[in-house]
């Protein structure tokens, strides 16, 4: 069988059974872009802004709606039109890692009502698979689809070897998975989506541990699938059009090198 | 030097150097309560009134803040008003398990402020140390403290062996942790606090894969400090106050057996 990474994007959103993938890939394919941006302001007005300017160069926006100061379900709505309007899913950085009674509360419930507008969220299985359980009896009736964390990117994490190997067996076996958190393609026992933080055209840190590698590495060597990007894109002095639009084609560029097309 | 198990909550609060530390060890010697509630209710008045009435019993009221559907500014007053009223801290179980720069946002900033108003939080350390240098920014100007997430309760859980011992070593070098989460008393090097969940007077768990374990194992035999019950106090069908008051019997008397004064 050839490997996922040697697939199109397009092929493996037909070939997939879950439809969040399947949209993913879709996307992917008709914007030409595996870049995420993680966009973590603390405002309503910053968020939207960022959302609409860098929307048309995204295939994920990844949110931290808990670091918003004036949250509202106005600001739901808005993102939710801003997805339609530029063609991207949206995925709540969550990280869950509770148990299952809890994480299905915070999950469905709360102001946030994560489940109800998040197409992904994500999670730590170190509560054990209870947690995969507890956030699919919300998330599968409402067609979301979930990340694990195999990986982390910043420095000193813990989460390697034989946690990373757990990670990938839950994944296999739970259907509301649909890829990882981490650097690489993990398993080819079904097509589950790797996506990538801590990506950077330039190689550098922040002095809270936080690391960078680049795309070439991530996708191209690596077999991850999407990028996802930050402080690269509309950090101080940064204008985000500019900055989104070279990362998209330097993650496209990785994933056409990959297939071997260019 | 004589473990700090065999000391009393009294005189580990003369000698603690932290003053969440000090304040929690001199509640629980005026209360006589070891007994922390997990209120996982998700409305404000249910929140209010399980706190008014268990408040009298314990010494932690253990939150999870973003369950609770119609949270406002004036349920963080309410909840700080019962904490004076009643005599205890609040510990909002937030689980933290991300990188430095984004648990800080999360943790001073977003809707809920949290460290704005509870005197403890804790976090899984699988970030790497990074997560608690980034809280410590936000948390120890304002008096906070830290829990670690050394183990959990629920069944599969990955936090043991080698990651665990990681816990404690980071517990022992960073000042603004006061604890753990965890099932027994992991060090003697400095006063770390042992709370653990997943506590009932009858063993059994749950249909997700929480596992209950009795006070005087958790307490007496592991050298745990504070037991956290849940459900074993306002589930259905029973009276929190009694269930409360039994609870903290059973939880001072596993602490006075462990002292040998009983």
């Amino acid at each position: 069988m050839v490997s996922f990474s040697q697939q199109t994007y397009a092929a493996r959103g037909e070939a997939h059974s879950h439809p969040v993938a399947k949209e993913l890939f879709a996307i992917m394919e008709r914007k030409q872009s595996n870049l995420s941006l993680a966009a973590d302001v603390s405002t309503k007005s910053e968020l939207l802004a960022l959302a609409d300017k860098v929307g048309p160069y995204i295939c994920v926006l990844k949110t931290h709606i808990d670091v918003i100061s004036d949250f509202d379900q106005d600001l739901v709505a808005q993102l939710q039109a801003l997805a339609a309007k530029h063609d991207f899913l949206i995925f709540e950085d969550r990280k869950f890692a509770d148990i299952g009674n809890t994480v299905k509360l915070q999950y469905g419930g709360g102001v946030y009502r994560i489940a109800d507008w998040a197409h992904i969220t994500n999670c730590h299985v170190i509560p054990g698979e209870g947690i995969i359980q507890g956030l699919a009896e919300v998330g599968v009736p409402k067609g979301r689809g979930l990340l694990l964390l195999a990986e982390m990117s910043s420095k000193g994490m813990l989460a390697t070897g034989a946690y990373t190997d757990k990670n990938v067996e839950m994944a296999v076996r739970n259907e509301f998975v649909i890829g990882f958190i981490g650097s690489k393609r993990f398993t080819e026992e079904r097509d589950l989506i790797t996506m990538t933080p801590g990506v950077g055209l330039h190689a550098a840190g922040d002095a809270l541990g936080q690391q960078y590698r680049t795309p070439e590495l991530i996708v191209t060597e690596n077999g991850s699938d999407i990028i996802i990007v930050g402080r690269g894109i509309y950090g101080a002095g940064k204008d985000p059009v500019v900055e989104a639009k070279r990362y998209r084609d330097a993650g496209w560029a990785a994933y056409l090198n990959r297939l071997g097309k260019q």
